[in-house]
């Protein structure tokens, strides 16, 4: 990076940190951001920063959120008999997406990895099991990934949840709409037939 | 992106205004930055403003530098009787890389394109023109795209600098190194064909 002087280079390094940024994409970012209005720079560097000091935890369901309870946690008119859990906020917004969820949502930021040393204490799970003992609730929709952390988090808040006498339940796992059987993998396959419904 | 808070959607608005991040990218970029340390953030930010505050053409040959006249420029180790035209800051980047090449540059900040209603007065022509007027220029090379715009440029550049005098050259067009014949197109290897070298 000799060739480039030093505030070059600094931008450079500092683009290529983000992750999904290689040399080549940090390189054509620092020249666009050479190239725009100083005032623009101005404003992503300043979203960057703000988002950043302003964005916490949610007191309620831990999602980020700008405020003390997130716009979800804080309406009446959502159904907080029902909670679903999610490993990231990513994953509430896709549902918030269908539009059709009106229940609320625990956001757990991660998920049960041995293999990447994520017990469960390192995810927000004790917050789950307080919301359980002191809100009225009815149903729990485990929403994590379909991946061996996902179920293996799964499995681990249905057998925290059950005893408490609470309805625990599992989103669907089975062929993906508009999904051509073909291409599909054995193991969704055979999930789709085991969770086989009456027409 | 209602899903997400206030602060949360002007971080990924303001990424997605990038060149080559799409709303995707931003949103995992977005999540990325909220969870990576205050000073790391801070870091970047300060990068994007200071490179654009501090960074601008170099007097003498237009490139992009945070000093006065750039370290190429105002090195008296460099031959400065050469000058490589490029289009922009990183054609001069690759040259270095090269290690070889010790004349000086002259970076043009775009080519000539009629199409994108770019003209002669739009790159830093009379820059160059001036230089060839002032210093003790033997040869001008020129290393624009080998593209339309590029080879534009360099008939427009070629039949400037020629009445003075002044050596002007072009870097070959041809089959690159580790090229398989096959696979390249006919105009590229008319063209070596046209510019074979004696062996």
């Amino acid at each position: 990076m000799d060739y480039y002087s030093k505030e070059i280079s600094k931008l450079i390094e500092s683009l290529s940190s983000l992750p999904g940024i290689g040399p080549k994409s940090a390189q054509r970012l620092a020249f666009h951001i050479l190239n725009m209005p100083k005032e623009d720079v101005k404003y992503i560097a300043d979203s960057l920063v703000s988002a950043r000091d302003n964005v916490h935890y949610c007191k309620v369901c831990c999602t980020l959120t700008d405020q003390d309870i997130c716009p979800i946690c804080s309406n009446p008119k959502r159904n907080h008999k029902q909670i679903m859990v999610v490993e990231d906020t990513r994953d509430l917004a896709a549902y918030e997406k269908t539009g059709k969820y009106d229940g609320t949502y625990h956001v757990l930021h991660g998920a049960i990895s041995p293999m990447q040393g994520i017990g469960p204490s390192e995810i927000r799970l004790k917050e789950l099991m307080v919301r359980l003992q002191s809100e009225d609730v009815e149903e729990v929709i485990i929403a994590t990934n379909s991946s061996l952390e996902g179920e293996t988090t799964a499995m681990y808040i249905s057998k925290m949840v059950k005893p408490s006498g609470i309805k625990v339940t599992r989103i669907a796992s089975g062929v993906p709409v508009g999904g051509d059987i073909e291409n599909i993998d054995e193991v969704t396959l055979l999930r789709a037939f085991e969770g086989r419904v009456d027409l």
